[in-house]
């Protein structure tokens, strides 16, 4: 798969490694930075990400920072994007069958390295469930109009 | 606080249960629904909070599904709100020190009511923590136009 993976600078560490696991696994990938350890702020790497995969770019996302939280709301903030923030791979497993996610994000404060390899594999590998799970995540790609900027 | 309450049917015995915790804190909740347990779309329940802790009805919002995923989508469709899931409390923490997070986000599939009261704790008793994170914070609120729909 096409996938591009984006940090901020708390999670550059995380960034190279789940880089690395994606070439090993066969994976083509981008990754958006930032390049260095220097400070930046998560919610331009997360909206960076969402627009490569909203426009097909990239076919799924890796949005890492401190915790997951602050670059999964970015993400978030395209209803084309579906970014699950998760510390198990149960999480990651139920994000794909039941919410069809499309970024996974994770924080390299939280989780370890063999967790959050864990956690990434579940994501590429569970199919979306479908059936009942299309309609709600229909909904998710058509957020009221008042909830738009 | 005002704090507002939803969830889908997967979750409404933990909505129940954090109601009365809420209560019993001394918080004044408004119970978004649903009020039975026949099945509904998160979708439609996270957009309905989203809405008035956007508006300032609540200051707060408590987002309940199976996992806290689906609806937790919704939710940051609004770049009003920022909505931390969380299943740890250190995770609850940073999600107010750092992205002051006024929704939180739990599944009622993959934690345990003592572990949901403790995190709804954490999130209601820290503050945010200012600083560099106050620009970050405003970046949430205003995304790319391209992000929106």
């Amino acid at each position: 798969m096409r996938i591009a993976i984006a940090s901020d600078h708390a999670a550059i560490g995380l960034k190279a490694e789940l880089r690395e696991y994606l070439i090993e696994l066969g994976h083509e990938v981008a990754d958006l930075g930032p390049a260095s350890a220097d400070s930046v702020d998560y919610p331009d790497f997360g909206y960076k990400l969402a627009s490569v995969v909203a426009d097909g770019t990239a076919e799924r996302g890796v949005a890492l920072c401190g915790t997951g939280l602050g670059i999964s709301m970015a993400v978030n903030r395209n209803p084309a994007c579906r970014c699950a923030v998760v510390s198990e791979q149960l999480s990651a497993y139920f994000s794909r069958d039941h919410n069809d996610a499309n970024v996974i994000a994770m924080g390299a404060r939280m989780i370890g390295i063999e967790q959050a390899k864990a956690c990434l594999h579940t994501f590429l590998e569970t199919p979306f469930g479908g059936d009942r799970h299309v309609r709600r995540v229909g909904k998710l790609s058509n957020p009221p109009v008042s909830e738009t900027a």
